[in-house]
């Protein structure tokens, strides 16, 4: 087993506020030890003084193929984006693009400091090699909507990924079953799949209440509100769930959530770009539901760098109470590191840096004149930092970029597929 | 004079929306042609295949020392961040600590592709030798308040700055007068700013409603909203004047500030952050006022980077207006680059890429995973690229910054003087 010893960092565990200066000690799959010195023999010696070295940070909820149809069709009306560009885009889509749409996901992941993620999305076999191939860690999901009967295909295909991918490439792959939403899943299958769920000891992934007009929807179809048509078909009995978006909650749903597995995956990029609206996160904390961070798909949000993401979220919450003291940086790195470990059921093995869990973490260069001078790292971390000032990203012990040159993927191939593939894809719409 | 051709660019001239490949010679500080196809002698040739050429960023209301206090004081009470950390701060800085503070900001600004900002400090000397230095353009003010009574000592550096620096570093440097904030100046010295303004035919730059709280306390001192009090005071009438902020502007406001000179510095990134609010952007250019993009100061927005400010300028209208169509991409570019030209008048010189205007550019390296593949480039600026995309900055026809190297700014001697003085500045507070 390779040993790799990371020298002279500055180390934020996640587990406490106080950085230090010390080194950590990977031993195969996992962190072996950490602290201010250790001498030791090791395979290969990283020198990361100016670095700054943190869990790596966890991506909640992800369409890791969208990002071939990344600004393919911005600044338009909900139902425009969707109708007219995104669902007639997708329906051409084939396993292969899906396979390099989640590829160049992946890249752009790895290079901004992201080390797991939770997918949903279609062909999700595509999805689980090239996560084998990449050597990230992810939680995958294939969607399930019951608008059109489909003689039970997308079920099958959705036991079929958990069966073949569940716990494989070296522990890294994990897998939920993916229920869409309210408005796209009817109680009577929503049910089956919680109760799949409960059979399986299998986590549930779906979207709660993004916009308005689902609001709406689900209240003229139900008589109720989303939070409490997925509380009445029993999703927060005893199923761990992890819910996208959440941002139209009342008191009431907020109270329906209290004492659930799982939590909410918030997704400020997406939500702002689709001016969907502010969740409300501190109430959501304030009730002890677990609130972890995402991106939600390169289609709609662009960016999938969570620095990004940790800086919108503090400034929505900032903005909301009109207060600057709202989700302060070290909060906003806790939703971007462990919070988003426990929606992902990986909080024994990542989202801080600990000997024995997995050794899953960044190095960050601060050594930049947006960086200096040095009063606060978490602040620098949550308000100064992007992706791009990662260095080194490092999952399951293994080194997937250095110096910022991606070891698994070549970057090349990666551009010319997806150019292609992505004018295909989108010719004439 | 020295020539540069730049070869095979995706130019973005922001003259209008189509991008073409094409070719820009420059000529000394200007640009002497803009075409798909230019055969010349240049003494450079700049190969920019793969690279989107569009006109440099423009800050229009920044304060460049303050990066000393990056990260200082986040997460505090408005009155607190200013009482007990940044005035107390702010007392201890020397004029050297200006400069390398200046000197930080500028290294921040050229590496996130901005060639031009207005800037609003003290011992505006210091900073002015700094742009000179760093070859920025810049428009300096130093700011002026009449708290305290002190012998006219401020108006004189305001003039002296004036006098000494106007037009001066090959034309890069121009200048303001700062009269601070309506709570910060009363009638009288304000009405003197202003006559001295348009005696001397300078532009005014000033703070206008950023807070709630200063629209309670002019309201209690004066009767008036904030820009009612500017109004009365004349100011709207001849005098070209740089707001910035301008958040908290009711429609009786905003009609006040129809046909002004100058316009609105639209600072996202700072509101957000102290939770300040949303400015009405979108009213604002109905009534066919100038909105230009800043950042305000490091200390209170951490970064300074335009790409990030753009973004979150788009982010905010979609929110404000629950609609996703608000502040499209192209719309936000615009105001980073000409609308800012314009508020600094300097938009017979720069803010598009045009033959006569100076060379005022910056290249963008757009072979990175979240930047392909590329279907509309607009999109991928506005909301998916980051400063640390831009991989060349030129200004007034000289190269600042060359594949990501800063040819101007000694980074090693720029790091270890900030560290040591942003140390001394804040020890004990």
């Amino acid at each position: 087993m390779k040993r790799t010893l990371i020298k002279g960092a500055t180390v934020l565990t996640m587990t406490d506020e106080t950085p230090f200066t010390g080194d950590l000690l990977l031993d195969g799959e996992h962190i072996a030890a950490i602290r201010p010195n250790i001498d030791a023999d090791a395979d290969e010696v990283i020198w990361a003084e100016g670095m700054i070295a943190m869990p790596g940070l966890i991506n909640a909820h992800q369409h890791t193929p969208m990002s071939l149809l990344r600004g393919f069709s911005d600044d338009l009306k909900l139902m425009d984006w969707l109708d007219r560009k995104m669902l007639p885009a997708e329906a051409r889509m084939t396993p292969e693009d899906i396979y390099w749409g989640a590829k160049l996901s992946m890249a752009e992941m790895i290079r901004s400091g992201t080390t797991a993620f939770a997918d949903m999305y279609i062909h999700m076999n595509e999805v689980a090699s090239a996560v084998e191939e990449t050597g990230m860690r992810a939680s995958l999901t294939r969607g399930l909507v019951f608008v059109a009967e489909d003689g039970g295909r997308r079920m099958k295909e959705a036991v079929e990924l958990i069966d073949r991918w569940n716990g494989k490439a070296d522990g890294r792959i994990t897998t939920m079953l993916g229920p869409h939403s309210p408005y796209t899943c009817q109680p009577g299958p929503f049910r089956e799949v919680i109760e799949l769920a409960l059979q399986r000891d299998i986590p549930i992934h779906t979207h709660l209440a993004e916009t308005k007009e689902e609001v709406v929807r689900i209240r003229e179809k139900y008589g109720q509100t989303p939070t409490e048509y997925l509380y009445h078909l029993g999703l927060f009995e005893q199923t761990h769930a992890l819910l996208a978006h959440s941002v139209h909650l009342n008191r009431r749903d907020i109270r329906l959530l209290q004492g659930m597995r799982g939590g909410v995956s918030h997704n400020p990029v997406s939500n702002l770009k689709l001016g969907c609206g502010i969740a409300p996160v501190p109430d959501l904390i304030d009730q002890g539901i677990t609130v972890g961070l995402g991106t939600d798909g390169a289609g709609s949000a662009t960016t999938v760098d969570m620095f990004a993401t940790i800086r919108a979220a503090t400034w929505l919450q900032k903005l909301d109470y009109g207060d600057p003291t709202r989700l302060p940086a070290w909060q906003a790195l806790r939703m971007a590191t462990l919070e988003s470990a426990r929606l992902l059921k990986l909080d024994a093995e990542t989202g801080t840096l600990e000997a024995g869990k997995k050794a899953d973490l960044i190095l960050i260069d601060i050594r930049k004149p947006h960086l200096q001078p040095v009063h606060t790292i978490q602040s620098l971390l949550a308000y100064g930092a992007d992706g791009s000032d990662v260095d080194t990203t490092i999952v399951n012990g293994r080194i997937l970029m250095r110096g910022r040159q991606l070891l698994t993927i070549n970057e090349e191939e990666l551009y010319r597929q997806v150019s292609r593939r992505a004018k295909r894809i989108t010719d004439g719409l």
